[in-house]
């Protein structure tokens, strides 16, 4: 059960026009499940994508970062039930069919496709089913089937995670939607999270490159689940240019400001579901770090607390055990962190200051929060100007369960 | 029940000459629980100590370490039950008043003693019970009590731990025994980890400061077990001096070398029992890497596996998840690794090479090395001579349930 997150209705999530999905059941690891998505894009379409930091990036990764450089996408397939990554020669074989195949059924050359892989690490992919699978997956292109799209890349997922806004610029509508999966990897730069954002703006492929990394950094690459970074992390935004506007070659420009602004709400809200839908996840926590010289020591105060089985399984025990807290701030590798300039909250209540408990804290009014499924840990480091969020989850004996069993 | 572990009998942990340690149930939290150890080092004992490196550390850290630059240490006492940790001005006082008051137990100024504390952080700690203590752990001082004072500071521990060696050195047997405690919040650079070791040679004091940074490093730094580094960690060596033998003022020279030798020993058993009694652990996991350029890359890559809750979890339901594995070398942050040179082997089976599974690698043979409650994980980086070991343990229901409960 997702931290109050549900998937959105159908109706609420708009089509791109100029994006069309396709989904089939290719039997890749489990039969009658839908496994196997097909997105077509308008020619035309601008295309920017970032991709995992792991060094033992999965094959699909290296082809898709190659087409992806030759330009003029048309395509993306993506398949779950095994990751096509630790695969050797033979993979990366099987991620260029992957691509040939695709392109095959949308009628354009397999350099014009970008392959995605999500599953099992270290076993081979199954090349045979996903080229077979193919061809209904481009019998079942639509411009309405978001809804669907969503449910064919859940692995360990519980729910579809989906997001669409609509906005008006000039007097023109434009439509940005979305869809992710992941639930467990989950770490800065990209763990095993696949996200697929689109819209009908016309965009300057550079410009759209920037947006996507400014967005990224404020979504995806600010959540943890268990702090680990997967081989196979990949995020594109696609801009279709079907709507009737002027192409945007200034993200700060009228046009551009409200776009990335519903690009970045979309990313959030994507984002936030993963961690909402965390493997085993009870609680949905954000953590807030302001007064930081930089972005980046924040950060590593958030991810310190993030990552902290401790604060997780505390947070799991709604046990207001905050000295964990603490501690992980002070091993989050600041060196000259004054730790009594520090103050913490827990949602309004003030739990830290000067060094330690704050003279005015109750346990009861911890507690209190704690039972909460939301909850904020809020820390002022008092030491700059700087802010950074991050967004996780508890750590309970289901996490340990799913991942325990994924395989079997 | 820890992996492998059994705390050794009473008549295998030798008296250390000038060395008393006496015990006392203080009812710091829990009554009828032995939970205060006096140490008494003899007249002109040289002391070493390495300190947790976390910012918010404790208000014993602190004292200790003003002590110890003061100079001409006679005692240490150690408190269960609260950590003094996050305690402020308050918990500084606390401190002070600890090592005077076992001062004065021990008939030498406060100054001469080391305090230390482990428990609960950010709670205040019930001074009046340490002080109320300490006469009847003074009057329980022997030279054959490093068996109680074992377990005198176990925490979360499921066992005592402590470990002993006799050397003879130019005919004259000299003595190193010491005991540890910890079980959760473990991690490079001293987590929540005590220890106190001692022997009864006559070591320079800064010789022997050098011989106990580099025992830390071969041992208590290359364990983890939940990646948290507590506000406490302190790592303890003393030197009596009452073994009839020349100073030793090189360890290099031939007194030195089997001195050290004896004293490494002692601290990795007595790290490695940490581990093995690692909260909800049900492995002993080695991460043996080599062919490194140096040694700080292989630990990040030890560190990374070891960290892994994914890794870990994997371990524990004895499953081949080898991707876990080279996923974790992949975002362990060597960023011009070549992933298509590594070598790993799971105890004696190939797993991968080539960035891939191995061609002769069965699942088989992956499942039969699982199924042992000890592994080695070894990691051929082929780019230098470089090596590093980390010891771990696997991430069981357990592990949550313990942390969940630990404050109720």
């Amino acid at each position: 059960m997702p931290v109050r997150y549900e998937t959105p209705d159908a109706s609420a999530l708009y089509p791109v026009p100029g994006v069309r999905l396709g989904i089939a059941k290719a039997g890749i690891r489990k039969a009658d499940r839908r496994d196997l998505l097909l997105i077509e894009l308008a020619e035309g379409s601008a295309v920017a994508a970032v991709f995992t930091q792991n060094r033992f990036c999965a094959a699909p990764v290296t082809v898709a970062r190659e087409h992806l450089a030759a330009g003029h996408i048309r395509g993306l397939v993506v398949n779950t039930g095994c990751a096509n990554a630790g695969t050797g020669e033979p993979g990366m074989v099987n991620a260029r069919r992957m691509a040939n195949a695709a392109g095959a059924a949308l009628g354009v050359p397999g350099s014009a496709v970008l392959p995605f892989s999500t599953g099992v690490i270290l076993e081979p992919l199954p090349i045979d089913r996903v080229e077979a699978g193919l061809p209904a997956a481009a019998a079942d292109l639509r411009e309405d089937n978001w809804h669907a799209a969503a449910h064919a890349i859940m692995t360990t997922d519980t729910v579809a995670k989906a997001a669409s806004r609509q906005i008006d610029i000039d007097g023109v509508r434009v439509t940005v939607t979305g869809i992710s999966k992941g639930a467990g990897m989950i770490k800065p730069n990209m763990a095993t999270m696949l996200g697929y954002v689109c819209t009908d703006a016309n965009v300057d492929p550079a410009v759209l490159q920037g947006m996507l990394a400014r967005a990224a950094d404020a979504s995806f690459n600010s959540i943890t689940i268990d702090g680990d970074t997967s081989t196979n992390d990949s995020l594109v935004l696609a801009a279709t240019g079907r709507a009737t506007l002027p192409r945007i070659t200034d993200a700060d420009s009228p046009a551009g400001i409200p776009l990335y602004s519903a690009i970045e709400q979309v990313c959030i809200e994507l984002a936030q579901a993963i961690v909402r839908d965390g493997e085993g996840a009870t609680k949905f926590i954000s953590i807030v770090i302001k007064g930081g010289r930089d972005r980046d020591e924040c950060r590593k105060v958030g991810y310190a607390i993030g990552h902290s089985p401790l604060v997780k399984t505390a947070f799991f025990a709604s046990d207001p055990n905050l000295g964990r807290i603490l501690a992980a701030i002070g091993y989050a590798g600041i060196g000259d962190l004054d730790v009594n300039r520090i103050r913490v909250h827990l949602d309004d209540v003030l739990v830290a200051e000067h060094g330690g408990r704050a003279a005015s804290y109750r346990e009861e009014d911890g507690a209190r929060v704690m039972q909460q499924d939301e909850i904020t840990i809020a820390i002022d480091l008092a030491r700059g100007e700087a802010a950074a969020t991050v967004w996780t989850c508890d750590f309970s004996y289901d996490y340990v369960r799913i991942n325990a069993d994924y395989r079997s």
